[in-house]
C-alpha cells in the first residue's frame, strides 16, 4: 500500500504540548528594557490571552477548538506516503515513508498555526493581524486563515520578494488580504530605513519590526508569527500525532524522524510527538533537523539570548542565533533564511536528543529532482532539505544492509518556486 | 461532513465506455486522402493498437491495468467536496459538491489519460511520445506520466507561452521532458512557417501539426493527445465513477452535472456515468458544458467534419467547430482555447442530452475569487467556468427555493495561473 490514510473523524483532537516533558524548564523570554522575564501583560498587546497562556502552558494535551478542526479538515488529515518508488531507485533496503503537507490550499504546513492562531484571535474580538513574510508562504497561510475568521490581514513582505516573486503575493491578495512592500514609509522603523536608503531592498527582520510596530500602535490589531514560538510549535503537532497512527496502522515506528529547519516548526511538528517516546524512555529514535549550510543556526550558532528581529523590538529569547543582525545570503528555501531557532528546538539540541546537519544548495536541488521523478511530487526548496537527508540516510542503510525505516516531512509543494528549479536544471545554481 | 472520502481500494476497476450506449453511432473519422473512414492500419502510425481498440471499442466497461491503478493511487481516489461555506455565503438551499482533481502531481485532471497512454504505449515498446502544449497543463500531466514508463517525452510547446509562461515549461523539464518552442525548426511544418513569418508566435494547431509530423516521420516514435478522442474521455471517466460511489455514500444524487468544456475530456469524465443513467432512463439529471464566450464552440460552432489542427494533418472528425483556422482571442483559460470539441461530446449535444452555456472572463475571474474565499481553493482558470455556471444554478436555487443537489468538476488549481488572478485583482482583465 502506497498511501496510508486516516478518516476525517481520526484528525487528533488534542495537541502534544511538550514544555512539561522537556528535561529542564524553558529559559523565559526577557523584556529587553528590564532584562527581566517577560510580563505577559505587555504580551498581551501582540498576543491573545489563549496564546500566551499555550506559549507557557504545563498541560501536555490541548484540545484543538472544534472551529479549528472544521477548517483543518478542508485539507486533513493529510497523508502519510510510503515512497516505495523513491527506495527502488536508491536501491535501499531502508523503507522510507513521508508525511505529506503540501495538500492544504495553502500548499505547505503553514495553516496549521494559521488558522489557529485566526481563530483565538477572533475570539478575543481581535479584528486584524499583522505579520511579516519573506517570499510568502507564512503571509498566505495566514491570508487564506484570516477569511474564515473575518480578521483582515496585514502582510509586510520583503520588498525584493514583493516585487521578484509575486506570485504568493497575489495568492494572499486573491484571499483578501493586503501587502505592504517592506521597508514601508507607514512605520517608524520603515520611514527611518527608507531615510537611510530608499533603494532598500528589505529583510525578514525589517519586515518583523514593522508588523510589530503597527500592532503595538493599534488597539484593534495583534501581530502573528509563524514559527520560532512555542505555541506555533504546539499547532503544528498534529502532523507528527497523525504521522504516528498511520504508521501504527502498518505496524511501523521510525528508526529517524527527518524535518528541514527554519525557525523549527515544520521540524518540530513531525517530530516532537516522537520525542515524547524518546523522553518518555518507551523509544530511542534518531531526529534530524535539517538546517542550510548558508543559515546553519543549529549546526555553526551560539545558544543564548537574542532579539527575534533586527531591529531590536521582540523579547530576548534563549535560542540557538547567528545573531539578530546576521543577513542571510538569499537562497531559494527562503523559508528557512531565519537568524534564530525556537527554543525548544534549541534546547532539545543542546541537550543531545536530536541531532542537526546543515547542507548546500545544489545537493538540495539534486535530491529534489530525484524525489519529483520518482514519487512525482515536487518538493519546494525547504521541504527538499528533509528529502536530501532522508535520501543520506537510504543510502547509508545500502551500505550497511540496514532496513531503517525513515520519516520525514514533505512539508510542501514547489509549484511557487519554479524558477528555482528552472535555475538549478539550466546549471545556474550555486551553493 | 466536508470531504467525502474513498479508500484507495475503492478506485474504480474498470473505465465506462459509453459508445455502444449512445443513442446513434459516432460518425467515423474520415481519412482527408480519401474521403472514406480512416484504416486502423493508417493510426497505428500514431497510437498503439490498444489505444485504436478503445477508440471505437462496443464494450460498456473497460479494465483499468494494475499498472496504471499503481500509479493513480499516487493521488487517487480524489476527494468529493460539500461546498458548505460558499453554499452559506450563496445563501442558496442548493447543495453543492465539487469532485477536486487538482490534487494530481500535474495539478489536474490530465493524468488520468496521460498515465493510461503512456503504459499502453509502452507496453507495445514505443520508446518516445509527441505531444503539444498550449500553456502546459497537458504537456506537464505526460511528461509526469511518461517517467513511469521509461518513455521519453517530447512537447511542442506554443512559443509565446514558452516565453511568456515558463513555469510548466520548467515543470514539464524537471519530469524530465523535452520542451520545444514551436514553431520549430525542427519540422517541415515549423520551417515553412518561419520562413514566411520568423517570429509567428504559434499555436496549438501548429504545434500539434509539428507533434504529429514528427511522430509519423520516426519508428520509434508515437503521438498523444489530451482531450477530444474518444480513448481521453474513456480514461477521464475515473472521474464521474468515483464521484458516483462517493455521493452514493451520502445517499445522494445530482440534479445537476456541470463542468467546463474545451476538448471535452474534464466535462465528460465527470458526467458520462451520470449520462449513462439519464439514458437508460433511471434518473434525469441536468448536464451543463461551460465553455469561454470567447471561444463558443458548442453554442456557436458547427457540426460538422473538420480537422483536429490548423495545417489539416489529422483526420477529419464530425464535432462542433469554429473552423479548424479559427484562432480564439487569447484568454488565461488557456485549455479551453480549442476550435473543436469531442464527437461523443458535440454528438450528446446535438441530441439534446446535455446542455452548454458560454461565460465571458471576469465573470468567470469573480466566481473563482468568490470560491477561493470561501472554499480556500484557488481554481483554475479553466475549472473557475465550471465555478461560475454552478454559482448560476445555486443563485437560481436561492430564487426558487428549490434543494437541487449540485454536482461540479473543480478539474484543476490555479497556483500556476496566478497572474491571470493578479491581473482581475487590479481590474485589468476584459473580456
Amino acid at each position: 500500500m502506497k498511501k496510508i490514510l486516516l478518516e476525517d473523524h481520526e484528525i487528533p483532537k488534542q495537541w502534544y504540548n511538550i514544555l512539561p516533558d522537556l528535561p529542564s524548564p524553558l529559559e523565559p523570554p526577557l523584556d529587553p528594557q528590564t532584562n527581566q522575564p517577560m510580563s505577559p501583560e505587555k504580551l498581551k498587546a501582540l498576543f491573545p490571552e489563549a496564546l500566551i497562556e499555550q506559549e507557557v502552558s504545563d498541560k501536555r494535551w490541548i484540545d484543538i477548538p472544534p472551529e479549528v478542526l472544521d477548517i483543518y479538515s478542508i485539507w486533513r488529515p493529510t497523508p502519510l506516503i510510503r515512497a516505495d518508488r523513491l527506495e527502488e531507485f536508491l536501491d535501499t533496503p531502508a523503507k522510507i515513508y513521508y508525511k505529506y503537507e503540501g495538500v492544504s490550499p495553502a500548499g505547505s504546513h503553514k495553516p496549521n498555526t494559521a488558522v489557529a492562531q485566526a481563530y483565538y484571535n477572533a475570539k478575543e474580538g481581535v479584528k486584524r493581524l499583522t505579520t511579516e513574510t519573506g517570499a510568502g508562504q507564512w503571509g498566505s497561510s495566514l491570508a487564506f486563515a484570516g477569511q474564515y475568521f473575518g480578521i483582515e490581514i496585514k502582510v509586510y513582505m520583503v520588498k525584493v520578494s514583493y516585487h521578484q516573486k509575486p506570485y504568493r503575493r497575489v495568492l494572499m491578495e486573491t484571499w483578501g488580504a493586503k501587502v505592504i512592500p517592506s521597508p514601508s514609509p507607514y512605520t517608524e522603523t520603515g520611514k527611518r530605513i527608507l531615510e537611510e536608503d530608499p533603494d532598500n531592498p528589505g529583510s525578514l527582520g525589517i519586515a518583523i519590526s514593522e508588523a510589530v510596530e503597527e500592532a503595538l500602535s493599534r488597539e484593534d490589531t495583534h501581530y502573528s508569527l509563524g514559527s520560532v514560538l512555542n505555541h506555533v510549535l504546539l499547532h503544528q503537532t498534529v502532523i507528527g500525532l497523525e504521522a504516528k497512527k498511520q504508521l501504527e496502522k502498518v505496524g511501523q515506528y521510525p528508526d529517524i524522524v527527518i524535518g528541514s529547519a527554519g525557525g523549527g516548526s515544520n521540524f518540530a511538528g513531525l517530530s516532537l510527538p516522537f520525542v515524547m517516546d524518546k523522553l518518555e524512555g518507551s523509544k530511542n529514535p534518531r531526529f534530524i533537523a535539517v538546517e542550510p549550510s548558508s543559515c546553519p543556526t543549529l549546526t555553526k550558532g551560539r545558544y543564548e539570548y537574542d532579539f527575534g528581529d533586527t531591529a531590536g523590538m521582540t523579547p530576548l529569547m534563549k535560542m540557538h542565533t547567528l545573531g539578530h543582525d546576521f543577513i542571510p545570503p538569499s537562497i531559494h528555501a527562503g523559508g528557512l533564511r531565519y537568524h534564530g531557532m525556537a527554543p525548544i528546538i534549541s534546547k532539545l539540541y543542546e541537550e543531545k536528543i536530536i541531532e542537526a546537519v546543515a547542507v548546500p544548495q545544489t545537493a538540495i536541488f539534486k535530491a529534489a529532482v530525484d524525489f519529483a521523478r520518482t514519487e512525482g511530487i515536487i518538493p519546494a526548496p525547504e521541504s527538499a532539505h528533509a528529502v536530501r537527508a532522508a535520501i543520506d540516510e537510504a543510502l547509508r542503510c545500502r551500505e550497511t544492509g540496514e532496513e531503517k525505516v525513515i520519516l520525514f516531512n514533505l512539508s510542501g509543494h514547489g509549484l511557487l518556486d519554479l524558477s528555482a528549479y528552472q535555475q538549478y536544471l539550466e546549471g545556474k545554481l550555486t551553493d
